[in-house]
């Protein structure tokens, strides 16, 4: 079945203890396209672009699958730029450049086709775009799961919390689940945010996994351990694109798929953080990527 | 089978942000024998108390299956003081007030019945009196298992690293997993330390579960989310209790047998933070584990 997604495609500059990157490709929308169009088409993108994007990725991402129809092209403008250095634990960054550029202006408007999409991806931007999005699907989606950050609890935060009202799934880490709701408990901070109307919620925590939270139940995903993680720029993007690929290739939202799909999109994440930017789901095998659940059957499974 | 360990059988005093305790009984012996004795029976400790000790608390042990036998009594001298005060986020903690008292003095002595214990662990304590106990034994255990803290790997490296190399499981934290391996990632610290005589590996990771390293697998075992974790002083040692009190009491300590032993001590653990000390653990039937140990596999299974 078809995603529409909305989200960033942008340059990125990523400095890691492994190496750094002159502009390369990336934003939420780029990653979670690539990680989704392993699982269904078409992934129809809404986003904006300066007339300064490599285009080649643009037709890298069409070949995969992807519908770029809703890519506005701003000519004479930039596209957003971010760059950021990682700590040597990997888990902290500082971000040293962001240039907002096209997204200054962005007002996302859907081409018709995407109007009836089934799955929708939220991609974390100013809530705001996020509402506008939801209300020009002429019909709901089946299921419409967000991402956000931090950022957005501090400046806007009615605005983010009327888009969480909209939504199905709520995709964050472990402190933004506190600070949304007050809450050091995990457990207790996803009745809050429950409350605030998503009936899933999945915590993020990176190299310590991921929970799922519905209806008082709760599932638990091992992150894989790795030998290396190269740069986890778009790790919780390409987590997102695999979730939801993973759910509207099978067209089933029980919480029993819900689990194989987060354990669809910790596999999709765990290749996106061996190479830098997008380059390991470039070159993708649905052989690799069987193998890599297996992985995750291996870790977590246990008899009783 | 018998289980022998070593340890300290302490007092603690204890701020959370949920309240504060006088001195109450705690050690790493302590919680590591209540916590087995829930599983296989004797427990026989190797200990030090002073006669301040509460005597009643011994009888409570003994009542569980424990053989205090091992515990030397000093005679107007008194037991070691630990007081410490958690943060909010309860993962990070001050300590007040060391008063080590006996210890200072402890050459650990075991009485004739315990020196052909099959089943051995050494709780964290000055790793030349854990080298002193293993030395002890008459025949070698079936298995070691070997608790330490990154307090020895900063002042005794090198006897730690000899009582490491004569034990079958390592149990460390993940900052003192990178500390003794000088590698960040997990996977590779894992290989170090096997290098350096352990087969077997345990990494805990408190509120992030726990992973077991071994023969180039590894198994992941999360935490159960909880609403609120009240003191989490003990969890690691009811951790390692659970740990081999299910190995001794199946007498298998295959890998799919170890992957059981982590999720019991995983649910000992969880049943431990939710009140102070050791209070949790005095009172826990068959029934409230084995549901707990349910609770482990609703969170972790998933089908693919």
């Amino acid at each position: 079945m078809s995603i529409v997604t909305v989200g960033t495609v942008a340059f990125d500059a990523i400095e890691t203890p492994f190496g750094k990157t002159d502009k390369i490709v990336g934003g939420a929308a780029t990653y979670i396209a690539w990680s989704a169009s392993y699982f269904t088409k078409p992934i129809n993108i809404v986003s904006i672009i300066g007339d300064d994007f490599d285009m080649n990725e643009l037709e890298a991402l069409k070949n995969r699958g992807v519908n770029t129809d809703g890519i506005e092209i701003r000519t004479g403008e930039k596209s957003f730029f971010w760059s950021g250095k990682y700590h040597n634990d990997m888990n902290s960054r500082d971000t040293l450049v962001t240039d907002l550029n096209v997204l200054l202006s962005f007002n996302p408007i859907l081409p018709e086709s995407y109007k009836n999409g089934e799955y929708l991806m939220l991609g974390n931007i100013d809530p705001a775009l996020q509402i506008k999005v939801i209300e020009q699907m002429t019909t709901r989606p089946k299921l419409i799961v967000m991402d956000t950050m931090n950022f957005w609890m501090d400046i806007a935060l009615d605005t983010l919390k009327k888009a969480i009202s909209m939504v199905d799934v709520l995709t964050i880490n472990d402190e933004e689940a506190r600070q949304l709701s007050g809450q050091y408990s995990l457990v207790k901070a996803a009745k809050v945010i429950h409350e605030m109307g998503p009936k899933f919620l999945v915590i993020k925590k990176g190299e310590h996994g991921a929970l799922l939270f519905h209806n008082g139940e709760v599932f638990f995903a091992p992150a894989l351990p790795l030998e290396d993680v190269f740069d986890p720029t778009g790790a919780g993007d390409t987590f997102a694109g695999g979730f939801i690929g993973h759910l509207a290739k099978t067209g089933d939202i029980s919480f029993d798929n819900m689990k194989r799909a987060i354990i669809y999109g910790s596999a999709m994440a765990s290749f996106c953080v061996e190479k830098f930017g997008t380059e390991a789901l470039k070159s993708l095998t649905q052989e690799a990527i069987d193998n890599r659940v297996n992985e995750f059957v291996k870790l977590a499974h246990f008899s009783v």
